[in-house]
């Protein structure tokens, strides 16, 4: 397989690095393509902006996403964001590498997502209608490619558990997972997360890099995570809610959008 | 009272430029002192990186947790985080207003968070014992202080529901206001939000303004969202997981995290 790996660490010299490089070697012992995108490395610019769309007439009130609708259709996107969306489309497989900052992404790496997914490229795609709401959660671009995170953090497992004061680590990734991995099309892997990595020492770090190793062995294989498709029967459309009487029992808010039976989506 | 509100769109002349507009001269009208840090305007650096610590000798391995932690105590991190600290400080309350792009801040927001948050600032504060993990959660450099979002969506409001697919905008906010706005202490105001913005009309305009100028008024007197405090009593410590039985029956997920009888925390 084709696999794109997305690197949003500042330090190469970091567990994020050492973890990359096992991530990457083990692929590549597998026979696996490995690309990666080092953000920091690359100096990857964050903010949406003007700067984006040169063919934006100055005057011009700048929407962003209709100017990235604009652009994408005449291949105007500039060159950085346009080599990104590349490397998608290339890729079987895509993993977000980074580390967990104010419970979400490094700006940086938001700023990845912010510019590559252009209007037409991960939005706005597809039909609209009152029985399909474009080609989204499940369809889309990206559409048969499997996408996964590796995550760092430095708070505790129980932190993040169900009962936890951060929230639980798959809500918490949700609107990465679904909104984000999901949304253009890719079926999302469980996360790996590796808790508590501030001081870390050698024998706390082998059982982190042989799990790490496992999932890596098994990209292809792993079950998705099983969330709900858009236009496949199971929401109103065009108010996109959740058909009643659909879910887990006593699911609630984001659990929702699973479906634990596999018998529909 | 001093109000700060942090401004993160790309144009001026859009919706969320013509909103801020309206918060910041109903504020004014009100008496109140208002300041704006317009992120694009004063072209904010988003990425946390070793040039935010200059005084980092150039081959030590970059640590951001620890760097920070470091340049905070010394006084020496860049003029522009300090300034925005200062800010912080100043403000009776701060408003992050914002997009929703891909179900969180736009990067510049939050590379504003990642930065302006300093180790010492807007964590690692106060002790570490067995019965107060820090001073978070409820408590901090900021806690007598208030905070909301001001955020616009694209999607209609039902995408947002409870049984919406997007997920319900609470949770979607949580990793915000949960963990960006009440981690270093703030008391969380419910968000003001506006949705399917993209083509919006006069008509459909002059409702919202009206909601988010009476939202300006009664900035001192709505209640915040009651979430609990880390070290009142309701969660262990250390492993930071909820009492059992505390919580609302049914509730789970974030909504854990939440006293609606207003008894504890």
């Amino acid at each position: 397989m084709k696999i794109l790996l997305v690197f949003a660490h500042p330090e190469p010299r970091s567990l994020n690095g050492a973890l990359r490089d096992i991530a990457v070697a083990e692929l590549q012992n597998q026979g696996h393509e490995v690309r990666v995108s080092d953000l920091y490395a690359d100096r990857w610019k964050s903010e949406v902006d003007r700067a984006d769309f040169p063919s934006l007439p100055p005057d011009a009130r700048f929407k962003p996403a209709a100017a990235s609708g604009e652009a994408f259709a005449a291949d105007a996107l500039t060159g950085d964001v346009r080599a990104e969306q590349g490397k998608l489309l290339w890729a079987d497989v895509l993993i977000l590498q980074f580390p967990l900052w104010w419970y979400g992404m490094p700006a940086i790496l938001k700023g990845w997502v912010d510019r590559v997914y252009a209007y037409g490229f991960a939005y706005g795609v597809g039909e609209h209608s009152d029985r399909h709401w474009g080609d989204r959660f499940g369809e889309g671009t990206l559409a048969g490619k499997r996408a996964m995170l590796l995550v760092t953090t430095g708070g505790w497992e129980t932190h993040y558990s169900a009962r936890g004061i951060n929230g639980p680590i798959d809500d918490l990734l949700f609107p990465i997972n679904h909104g984000i991995l999901y949304y253009p099309g890719y079926d999302v892997l469980p996360p790996f997360v590796a808790y508590r990595v501030d001081r870390l020492d050698q024998a706390a770090f082998e059982p982190i890099a042989k799990r790490l190793r496992e999932r890596m062995r098994t990209l292809a294989t792993t079950s998705p995570i099983p969330y709900r498709r858009q236009n496949g029967g199971d929401y109103l459309i065009p108010n996109l809610q959740l058909r009643p009487g659909l879910e887990d029992f006593g699911a609630s808010g984001f659990a929702l959008h699973l479906n634990r039976a596999g018998t529909a989506g």
